[in-house]
């Protein structure tokens, strides 16, 4: 069987290590990247990221055309560009390439396009894609209903310079249906990555999940594991949280 | 609905605290306590624990005779004895009473023999019976399925003076198929109540599961989860983290 | 030489827990305990404790009279009470007793009130007195001189029925000259006895300091640190903090 | 004034992150870098690691000839090659050059010889030049004297392919006279860049204190550290461990 042929659409910080962990795994081949402006036009993705082989021919966004998603075919397209980079696919959604984006957030209106495509083709969508949130994000929930009684609180830890709330943790919050003035602690100190806590307390133990991010590169391998699943699967809407579950589902410890 | 009717085998340290975790729930009325040796024979467990009522008989294992159970009838029955307790309840288990036991380790004779309950009504066997410590073991053998490149380490911390190698943690490392020697850390420090702590690595991104003791009561609040599981429920072995599994299954988010 | 006696003022939870450790520790006997209320009225507290001997004789407020610390001396009075305590052992002071005080608060009326105690016998004052609480304070205003670009961050976690801010947080925010609302995380979960972290975040490093609260017998271990130390010292005003400053200094490593 | 002239030996992986830090700060020139083999003989440091400017020639070690540090002066020297690289520059030694070290491990013959260079201009060697763990390491150290009692766990977390224990962990169980065997703990799961954990366990209270590398680049920042503080040094040997103890010292509160 061929590689798995993948477009990219975004190469700002996170598109660059999520290009790299696809050049890095021999499962894929990097079709092509989309990035705005003119900034390395027709240069190769893999030269920029220091390999010494072509891959990942870069192209502008004014280069997409009618023809573009069909000269150039690809297996799946993961998009970590902005909210408006799925104004410019709804070729590849006809075509019925998997879509795995990973915006973080997107309006109304785009919501409502992305919806669309999910009737064309397979479509998934998680502003954070990396295994181990969502992972936090379906434990918490079992965990709510097993202990109802328990205190919850999430303590998010994340650089300095990072001025927003972790959305991340935003959405924990959602889904416990948790205030998020009352129950959201966020800590911003120098460099830390990225650090998300659910602490469950209850009157005689207290049980804690973490997940800490090491590297960007934890968005690209969400990336992947995201691809492998969604290639074959029919059309409709999924997220990272919605196979995690199921995952859970099918791995419940049998005695 | 009258109140469930407890009786309970043991009352050192950890017993104790469980009949106080019982003479607490309004749900319950603790009928008696065996004990070994004529200690506070005929005195009520509750007068000890500091309540202006009476509850909770205390009788000798002298005092068990093939009436005992039918004379002084309860609806479930929990062992914090030790491993020779289980010799002194066959009737019990002929009069269809729920046997709830979290009795730390049983020889192949008694597991014969409880196991020989487990036709005649109910059991329920779990060296650690707590509900977090059950949710972590549960949690980490799905998390181990999804991610099975992650590394894992066990660390668990315990108080000074305790010897030998937290069974729990044990039985942690023998669900995850993980070599003892090598993959289980003990911290022996001051007086630390108890701390698992599950660790999964993977290359850009750390999970960690925790478990915090804070006091005996827990062990007192999952006999209590127990006795209300299990009562109704048909003749057979069952243990926490089978319950707990169920639990995790029946919870999986839907979205 | 005989035994270091000791007056203890105030008999709640804490106070027990306080006259416990004296009782236990055989370089100390307890004279006494003044309590509000005439419960126990010249019962024991050692009985009161669970102990088979007498000591501790139990005394109301109404009982200090002009020559109540004349004719009961001890070598160290300790104040467990509440803020107004301190009115009852001006004679106390007088007499040249080291005074222990772990009082929450003093009004301004108190503060004097003490200051002017220390210039009749040394007194120590720490809400919090447990050794660990002042290392951690002590540690952090060092750190934060070596590492002035460090942000610093305080979390505190307490059983969620603690309805205020950790006071111990307060005066580590205050000592760091951390805004309080921007830098003090509180967490209220369940029943945490008692959790202090300093974050100190780098770009390339975060260094973490945690003290953990096993039970309140840590404040007992205080009063018995800050009373062995006391007894010798001059007339002033110490506290807890100034003492663990001082054997920083004293042990600063020499290579 | 003009600004300091580093040079540095060693252009591995830490090598060329020590290089980027220094190449970052306007306080610093990198005025060349001597690596081992003809690669990128000649070239720029800084334009290997992405700069627009010329900065860093990259020097082979068959360049270094008797008057290479005076053809080339500098103002400090900085060794992050392996233990060979101190056979090179005797003569910077001589010339009065500081001299910072940070190679893993010396053998005696080579101890012997950065001994004699420190009689000609001040050498710092450390092999863990990081402000934080040299903080941690003080801290401990006046931890362990003002409670003698504790009982002190050790535990260190890194990369799965780290190989050997952590040579920081074991100076630390060095300097708190722990044996390596008992009281070291090692964790290698992953990617986790490095922490280290003191854990000071007493009866009713616990003390940990952490140190978390996020990247490389720290041991770029302690190197700065490490240069400003020894130029206008008189000669001797120094270390980081003790220029921090001098810290604490200075920097004790005072009430």
């Amino acid at each position: 069987m061929g590689k798995i042929r993948i477009g990219i659409f975004g190469f700002g910080k996170t598109g660059k290590v999520v290009a790299n962990e696809f050049l890095n795994d021999s499962l894929f081949t990097l079709a092509w990247v989309v990035r705005k402006g003119q900034n390395d036009h027709h240069k190769y993705a893999s030269r920029l990221l220091g390999y010494e082989f072509d891959a990942g021919e870069i192209f502008s966004i004014e280069d997409i055309d009618d023809n573009f998603f069909i000269e150039r075919p690809v297996d799946a397209l993961v998009d970590f560009s902005d909210s408006t980079g799925i104004y410019l696919y709804k070729k590849a959604a006809e075509a019925g390439i998997p879509i795995i984006s990973a915006i973080s957030k997107y309006e109304q209106e785009e919501m409502n396009l992305i919806k669309s495509y999910a009737k064309l083709t397979s479509v998934l969508y998680s502003p954070n894609i990396t295994l181990g949130i969502n992972v936090l994000m379906v434990a918490a929930q079992i965990l709510q209903k097993i202990a109802p009684h328990a205190d919850i609180e999430i303590v998010e830890e994340h650089f300095k310079g990072k001025k927003e709330v972790s959305g991340t943790a935003k959405r924990i919050a959602n889904v416990l249906s948790l205030n998020e003035e009352e129950h959201l602690n966020s800590i911003r100190v120098g460099g830390i990555v990225g650090r998300h806590e659910i602490i469950f307390g209850m009157p005689n133990q207290t049980i804690r999940l973490y997940h800490e991010s090491i590297s960007r590169a934890a968005f690209g391998q969400g990336a992947i594991f995201a691809v492998k699943y969604l290639i074959g699967q029919p059309p409709g809407m999924y997220t990272m949280e919605t196979i995690i579950a199921e995952m859970f589902r099918q791995n419940i410890p049998v005695y």
